[in-house]
């Protein structure tokens, strides 16, 4: 057994989900809940601020909700305006120090901010500020936010909001609690998703639908990009301090990957797009075949829309394990693709003496995927036909999704026939750029695709990652002289 | 927020998983792994014992296997043998002191038992050795075993361990530890499943083949029943103390929800059984409709079954959380489904304007599905039609299921007609017994199917039920006189 | 750094203490507050078990008194009726599971057992059950209690409780409860202690009555040797099933160094009979000094004896730390008697150019006095007299004190001279044990002093270590055949 | 039981200790042992910060010495400088967010201060920083120390500590860590100790000797009042930055209560200092008695010096129990003076019947004192005569002690013939300003007495109480405008 060990995800990773809500006796009650919904978007850690109109309540830690939160918390986090965080870390190293809501008190009181997506200029904001003389807790994006708010010593906090707005860049979906007010924010390009409900008379705003699904609320409208809603006693107020007219850049690898399938954002359903990437990808790269099986689960939709495209039966060839918690000790020796096999078993009975084309929703560093490939090559899949249903991930992510670096990226490095031999498929298919734009049928030029093009629609100076914030930007101390 | 709160399960549940190891020096790895792949037959506990030959070491806890073991408790885990247990109870209630394996010390010396199944005269066995001076630490009926070998006061413990065989009655199969010999034993009847695997020269045995699979280890056979195999240096011994012409009665239900559906048992992969079991639902209760949907994922495969066989398009209809742990926080007013739907969310698109086949695998209490069901008519589907790929439950098990009594067993009370006006669907279908037993292609002969007729292979006395052995079985508590 | 190192503690340590309660709305509020006061009696585990008349609720960990019970868990802790235990192991190692009262449910129904003490033959009784099929959870002599009474097979547990007082042998306290009633044991020679007393009419028995004086109760009697008392709805019954011959055999040492100062016991107050121990040494080993200074806290009465005697003035010499935990981290290397300096270090000022009498209650193993010797050394004593207010310990005790083996014991081993020698002392004086016997007012022919001289009342096979119920007592374990 | 409950303590409270280290190996273990013998000065949290030259690692937490650190977290401690921290907190409330030494990274790196005092103008400067932009984390002085640094802006970070130095106002002892400097600060009144010892090469700074002795480390001498020790490779450096004129305010309590008996501090040892106290209230409150009692630990040294100078005999009359923890359940109803027994119980025989003078280091709300007296009474007493080796108590401290308000303070709001007759004695003795003031031999004009005289040193606006930095300091939060 070597050390504890997390399983090496292929997955691309969004960092954050966030839920808000104003005007609801059950305010802390119904964030845990809404925050049960949007647990794939982050479980790193959690965290939940609540508003009786006067003082904050708060609660954070590692893990997922149902660890973090028991009734006696969420008893004491009481009031009727709140929001919640999950979290994955994109900028900032794990740890409960950066764990949101990042709370303070400053000049203009006490303050609450979750923030998903990443600021592109962070860096250069806190070399600034902390010349200026502020000093940092941790390396989060919410907390530079904050800051930046203080240090511009304006009388009105809502100047000092609207100020700060200009000053930071990238992408992000902002939510700010006061102890009176709620306020949600999404970048203008609008790479990240938020959207506004109601319940009971109670404002709701979430990351993504299926939050407001699971608590019966209305689904009103998506927040659009360069919106700032301030909700308060007096109802909601809309404001648009960046215009309108900044292009928008919505995530793609929302609809491809992260949000939940029954989720709606942009416009669109993810599980709907899902199955027409599939069923594109069936027309880019067809393949005679006996059988079409998912990598489980984030396949399913994009599997099931190449089967129907095709005419190639559909089978659960895999099966996916449930109970596997989120870290587990890897065997020193024997098996090596434990990790692997822990999640996901061939049925050899279905795979095995058939044509197989196995359906990936999209391949980061591939080395997970190669050892997928080998274990339903075992399971006695006569051939096997691999096809991803997004096109070839070539650039690293600076707008909040947590790839690796180039150097990690297979298809950086290799030619898509490169990673065919590398992964031991009879064939290997991905789906287009143009094929995949093509099965959005709304806001189809609204999309950022700069992790397939390398074409960034906010630059950055340098390639960030995210420890960018704690590296030694003073590998010499100044001695104490 | 009202008490901690499980959620309300419809599933029956099984009781427990087994694993054993004799001849790897990394034997508590093996177990721990093979733990893993087996998490979904029990996840109350779990616990592991391994011998070096001579001492036993012994670690156990509450959870899942991923939260019980660490790396440092597994290295202090040593010893070529060994085996692990998870457990949901069946007899015995909750907690530590129930957990197995049992580790004992008696007169022949240290003695491990880990059980699966339940004994049906454990309560007669219980009373007897108390009267005559035994006392019990908790009730699992592994206790029972050892108590029963050691008051028999028999020279040879192979004595013992054969003729306390000849005393117990019921399901059961039984893994026993003892310094240097590892034994499995399979009850006459067979109920429970029980597979032999090698790996690397050792001897492996586990409840389910995925276990084998996850280790790369090569599968041999299933234990028969009635079987008793003795592993030691000496190699595997086999015994057949029972004779061989107990008749069969396999629990048909591992193979309907139990079983991983990529498990071999009884000579079937559960998951082609499945299909099966879909594909002649839809012979018995045809119905027009646009989409056939599975209640996931435990209705996927015979979901799948009924699509291909009526030729009508399957489709992922309902989103499943993979986030949820094992206890939420249950509302305290408003969202009455919330465990429903926090684990389950449809997805509105597939399923609006539509008629609706929803494949279910059973229904034990109805409770949970008529919030299913009404979760579909929410998301706006135009027919409802429910198929059940077995037989209306209407006997409990004594077996080693955990159904409910028989008064909370929907099926028991309500015809077919009243229970479809209970769930407010457009038709109702559940396969029936002789369909049921047309797709087991091998031994269709011999299985138990008392909870659809109420035929039991073993007689009980009065109805059993998981907490007999902790009843008031002396309301009146002799005084102290 | 090496391991967790306990303090090597010279002192000999008393197992445990107990308390029970008849009769009082707030039982289990009363016995915590017991245990409070007889905490020095056992720190290594807690527990109590409390009754509404028919129900047991129980509740152990390992640790103090403080560090066990919440005010949840003694909420939980109802009924009128209860007794506790503090414990330090003399039979039977630490840990939860030989953590006491022991609560059993047997052919009698529910009993708890807590006991103070050493079965001088619990080896034999244990034997004898196990060859006759009886399965032990732990060592602890309570649980051998319980498995003798249901051997008997009696119908009534009177009469078995009765024959088991026949059986075990040696030195004991034991407190049982059953639903309804409460019973106190102290065996015919009377080695430890127990009292009773009374509290807004309910019954308390007590270890000492420092834990009577906390409740403001008052004090009624001490529950004689070879007595014992039921406590029922019907009243105090006293029975005397030895008779009343046994010679008396009280702990000589619980006067010496276990019970606290305030406390009454054998008919005096140990402080009192502590400053005549001193006072006796004094004459027994004059010697001409400046200042006489006790090693604190348990050598401040005799101490204060011994200056009032001699005429030299007493002084604090050596400070102790009130905050050191029950572990602390050993330095690797540096400060060798670091366990004996961060307890007790000396007021130099005091001590420096001074010729000084130390005062010590008693001296086991030898090892810590030299440490402590060496310290007043350094810290500028002219001349160190070291006077022991009680004779050289040369013999183990059976009874339940946990002194070491005689190899270990300094006395065993050295004569006096070479004692003084070894710890550097200008003159070393014990008090003997004829001077220690005229100290004891009252009873001074009943008390046992087998430590001093060897003369044991009850008579033991082979030299009984703490862990002889454990020992390898089947070093080849039957081989399965 | 009501809720967890802390005993209602009379003690005053000094806030802290600090030990530092430069130039040892083994640095942290250093560290861990001597803040062991500091302990007594806080025991609400426990830090340490080491650093290898460059890089810091630390560790905090609440409780003890003995339960923040193990062997694991001392191991991953390295370097050869550092500081630890004990701590009770004056300014600011309790939590590991003011828990020190507080770490940070500003401007001129990483910087640690562990702070003992209190600063009279924290508020000013917290006001003024924050409304320039500063975020504050906690109420920690340490913090405000760090940000007014930072805000200096100054290329030099010598020069940043020298100005700040000038800032700050009241009475601390500061020990401030960077990766390769260690600095110890003494305000110019001197009001908190600070020593410097050497070991082994390295140099140690230390709040009172007794840390030295541990470690049997050489004492060089006290850190002068104004001092600044800078200790780097290049060896120690002394600064005078407030010059050498202002008058000395050593804090008296120090040496009546605070201070560990055998520690040396402003040029004397606690123990005869505090005998010479006792022995000066003799002189002034003679009385005809039978026994001297002191009320352990902290009245001993008092009542020894009482006894011999009156020639009454002294005696143990109270014990102490050393088992009790840091909290315990406070029983509902009944023992209404638990939490004074449960420490403290008279021991009856020494008691009854006799003129007893009881001597109590000092008195500050009385509550708890009157309890005690009862207590006394209770056990028989013919007369209690209480001495008091200080003067009343009547005015806060604002330099580091957690005295009550006002308010609380028994001696601001009765005579002491009203204090005598609330407390029930026959007659109450406490010492005179002048007397106590004879009894300091060195530096008798050097101490502050401003709790007995109101004559504070250094000035400070309204009344300082501990939850001042955490007072509403915006009532009315400004609204989102």
């Amino acid at each position: 057994m070597s050390e504890l060990w997390f399983p090496p995800s292929e997955r691309p990773r969004d960092e954050c989900g966030v839920f808000g809500v104003f005007g609801h006796p059950e305010a802390a009650q119904l964030i845990y809940l809404g925050l049960y919904a949007l647990q794939h978007r982050g479980q790193e850690s959690a965290g939940i601020v609540t508003s009786d109109g006067h003082t904050f309540q708060s609660h954070k830690g590692m893990g997922l909700v149902g660890d973090v939160f028991d009734e006696e918390v969420l008893r004491g986090l009481g009031g009727h305006l709140g929001m919640g965080h999950v979290r994955y870390s994109t900028t900032g190293t794990s740890g409960l120090k950066n764990a949101q809501p990042i709370v303070m008190d400053y000049a203009h009181g006490p303050i609450a901010v979750g923030h998903n997506g990443n600021l592109t200029n962070a860096r250069a904001i806190r070399d600034e500020l902390e010349a200026a003389g502020s000093i940092f807790q941790g390396t989060a994006d919410s907390e530079i936010i904050i800051h930046t708010m203080s240090t511009l010593r304006l009388a009105s906090e809502r100047d000092a909001l609207l100020r700060m707005l200009q000053i930071i860049e990238g992408a992000y979906t902002l939510m700010i609690l006061k102890p009176d007010v709620l306020i949600g924010v999404r970048d203008p390009h609008g790479w990240r998703p938020l959207c506004l409900g109601r319940l009971d008379g109670a404002y709701l705003l979430a990351s993504e639908t299926c939050a407001l699904d699971l608590l019966h609320a209305k689904y009103v409208r998506e927040i659009e990009p360069g919106e700032v809603v301030v909700i308060s006693e007096s109802g909601l107020e809309s404001l648009f301090p960046f215009g309108r007219n900044t292009p928008r850049a919505h995530c793609i690898f929302e609809h491809i990957y992260f949000a939940r399938p029954d989720s709606r954002l942009f416009g669109e359903v993810a599980h709907l797009v899902r199955k027409r990437l599939g069923a594109e990808c069936s027309r880019e790269h067809p393949v005679e075949a006996d059988v079409v099986v998912p990598i489980p689960d984030s396949g399913n939709s994009a599997a099931m829309g190449y089967a129907e495209a095709s005419g190639i039966p559909f089978d659960f060839g895999i099966t996916r394990n449930h109970y596997i918690g989120r870290t587990f000790l890897q065997p020193q020796q024997a098996i090596r693709d434990f990790g692997v096999r822990v999640k996901l078993n061939p049925v050899r009975e279905t795979i095995a003496g058939k044509r197989v084309v196995v359906v990936e929703d999209s391949i980061v560093r591939g080395t997970t995927t190669v050892l997928r490939m080998n274990s339903i090559r075992e399971a006695g899949a006569k051939e096997v036909h691999l096809r991803v249903s997004c096109p070839p991930i070539r650039w690293p992510c600076h707008y909040g999704i947590d790839f690796a670096t180039r150097g990690e990226l297979v298809a950086a490095n290799k030619s898509v026939e490169e990673i065919g031999e590398f992964l031991g498929v009879d064939s290997l298919g991905y789906l287009s750029i143009d094929g995949m734009l093509r099965c959005m049928n709304t806001n189809a030029d609204s999309y950022c695709t700069a992790c397939f093009d390398g074409d960034y629609p906010v630059a950055v100076e340098g390639e960030i990652d995210k420890y960018i914030l704690e590296s030694d930007r003073r590998q010499e101390y100044l001695r104490f002289s």
